[in-house]
């Protein structure tokens, strides 16, 4: 039982609440029963395991917890990249908020066969945010790094001002959806090199566009119905 | 120019920040520029409009901001409730994170006529989280609440279990698209008084769900379709 608050593994957890820590570790934080029990059905062996109560002091581990609430449990694993490989993955381009990056994850791993391909500017998705974000699909599923020339397959690029709806789309698979930051949208290295540009309709008087997030999972879902039927 | 941390402006501003001075006075709050500006697109008039520097001294007007960065301008609005009423809008119930509640009331905006519909149990759309997450949608498409039976047309429930897809499901507009927490999905009331059950498909071996936001907006990507294409 630990008992100290100077034990290393409790540092090194605290520790790596930092990108930089992450980075140089090539280790990340997961909490909660639901993130580690996610590990453990895709097979991850964590590096530590500390239960509250039985392997450390309940309010020492709280100490170290990224939750406001606290953990009953914190696991330490070492990071996995995945190939950008697979008939239908999303590119990401300037995504910086942990939350869209995790949940687009998620959606992935609903949605496709390939992974998020993480390009310039996005959000670590070993940190906290975006760990918990993902609901335990990083483990299933772990995510790409790759640049633009890197991209195998068709790019599909996402543009709110593009004149072709994404239902509208003739394309062979592999596809590879790319969707950039909300403001500044897509690089045009990433415009010049995909093969088609789309929108995904927007009303009237509507919003310019969706949220990265959301974007990328209905391109997910229309891209990954089109190569079901093409099937 | 406001110079004391005393004032009545500021101190409503904070205290505006808890769901229950929200409730009792019926204001919210909105923080910077974009947010203002979709305010006044949308023709809201403002009960308070502080800019930094020219109004308030920007300490002040940091040190009331529901940002860590603070902001240049902060506006007072007054809560606004629309009726549960159009072709397509979304019902959601027991969605109490308040970032999912925003973000859907920015995709209700992009891509279905009517509102998003607070049922029990969900996040408060005018606190800070939902409003920032809005990214200004909410000026334009006020949320409605509503209870289950006072909810009118075709309410069609998102269902991970179902066996029928959201895709092949057949209803004519008006279409209520009902979502439930992302745990416990939507209570018996909802499910039956659904004129369908349907699932969002997801992969074998992938995530029991898609995240609520996630979910609900590919339902009205798909509903918004389907009316489009019978019209």
């Amino acid at each position: 039982m630990i008992t100290s608050p100077d034990n290393s593994q409790l540092k090194l957890i605290r520790k790596l609440q930092r990108k930089k820590e992450r980075d140089s570790s090539g280790l990340f934080v997961a909490e909660g029963e639901d993130l580690i029990e996610a590990a453990e059905d895709a097979g991850w062996t964590p590096e530590v395991l500390l239960f509250s109560g039985d392997d450390v002091e309940p309010e020492l581990l709280d100490r170290v917890s990224s939750l406001g609430s606290g953990s009953r449990v914190i696991g330490v694993y070492r990071q996995r990249w995945a190939e950008p490989v697979g008939d239908l993955s999303v590119y990401l381009h300037g995504v910086g908020d942990p939350g869209n990056v995790g949940t687009v994850i998620r959606s992935v791993h609903a949605l496709a066969d390939g992974p998020v391909i993480l390009g310039p500017g996005c959000a670590d998705p070993f940190g906290p945010k975006a760990v918990r974000a993902s609901m335990g699909s990083l483990f299933a599923r772990p995510p790409a790094r790759a640049e633009v020339g890197q991209l195998m397959g068709a790019l599909i690029a996402l543009d709110s001002s593009a004149e072709t709806a994404i239902a509208d789309l003739t394309a062979e698979p592999p596809l590879v959806l790319c969707v950039g930051a909300e403001r500044e949208g897509l690089p045009p290295a990433v415009l010049d090199a995909a093969a088609g540009t789309v929108a995904i309709p927007v009303r009237p008087g509507g919003p310019e566009s969706l949220n990265a997030a959301m974007a990328a999972t209905v391109g997910l879902y229309e891209l990954g119905n089109r190569i079901a039927r093409d099937a």
